[in-house]
């Protein structure tokens, strides 16, 4: 997606080989427009799964799933990473272990909002290790519910967890793909640059 | 708001006389249809306060703030409520203790994003003792920034948050106050109620 490789070209910064610091647009600063345009990509690629739910997980994943959402005509659900006191009964869990933060979280997501024959689409800001679309897809199972696919904002190409879901059999739709950060530089994966010049 | 009072209506759940819970459409599901009709109503309510960022705390307030956000076409920023290791320097912070979860949470924002001069609406899900807004506030004090005013998609309007931010002199616009729940009936305040119908 030229406009968020364009968006990571301007704002983005590389604070070591494995760290793309976005919080200007994605992960703390937020771009409504840009996360608009995100949704929209998302509901394109996506569009003949017959996504009936998304399922991200707080914090991150919130902004460009609402707005892909609110495209698809389809609810988000938001798995938490802590119980809160309002939220205790009947929940589908999961370890995530963060690299990034260097801790394990659980992850939570109230039963009654995931059925079976729903076809769920997994939504998340980055994907590295895999991790976090993997607990949401084992959330996902527990509730006997379809992967539909999973839409990533920004993949690290350099880890493995790409590699990983798409060995699994799961459709994800990365809209940049970062191929290397060395040199304090940000080398995007090329068949994706020319896709998307195509487009 | 009546679409909003109506949702809270057929879908709120009274868990005792202070807890309603919205998790099927504002904090846990969440119905982006009704967060865009929200965004809308916040961009409508604050259109003459020259806003130019909006703050918000993660996790619920994101929805509805990226939706106000791009009617209003200004950048969103949520604080966080712990530091990561990606995010750690020059931060301005507040302490903010949550009833609900009875914890105090250290929540931060990177001084970057907000500058003397920037015109603030703090938008939040839930407006209670008014501890999330107060902490909102102190940081964007913080920043020498101004609050253009706060919008807050439901107010418990018999905890006395509310009341104490509108005696501080902030403009606070509630979508819904909910005056009481007592009986495990959601009463909402009456004249905000007929200020909705005659809109």
């Amino acid at each position: 997606m030229q406009l968020l490789i364009e968006k990571i070209k301007n704002e983005g910064k590389v604070l070591s080989e494995s760290v793309l610091k976005v919080d200007s647009f994605l992960n703390h600063q937020v771009d409504p427009e840009l996360m608009f345009e995100i949704g929209k990509e998302f509901a394109a690629r996506f569009k003949d799964e017959g996504i009936t739910k998304i399922l991200t997980i707080e914090s991150s994943g919130i902004a460009p799933s609402v707005m892909a959402g609110l495209q698809m005509n389809v609810p988000v659900i938001f798995a938490r990473k802590r119980k809160s006191l309002t939220l205790v009964n009947d929940l589908l869990t999961a370890n995530v272990y963060s690299f990034t933060k260097q801790e394990s979280n659980e992850i939570s997501v109230s039963k009654k909002f995931l059925q079976e024959g729903d076809q769920v689409l997994i939504i998340d800001d980055f994907l590295a290790n895999g991790q976090a679309a993997l607990g949401l897809a084992q959330i996902v199972k527990e509730a006997n519910a379809s992967i539909a696919g999973m839409g990533i904002v920004i993949e690290k190409g350099f880890q493995d967890g790409g590699k990983q879901l798409r060995e699994a059999g799961y459709k994800v739709e990365s809209l940049a793909i970062v191929d290397s950060l060395a040199d304090g530089k940000v080398t995007f994966r090329q068949d994706h640059k020319v896709e998307e010049i195509a487009r």
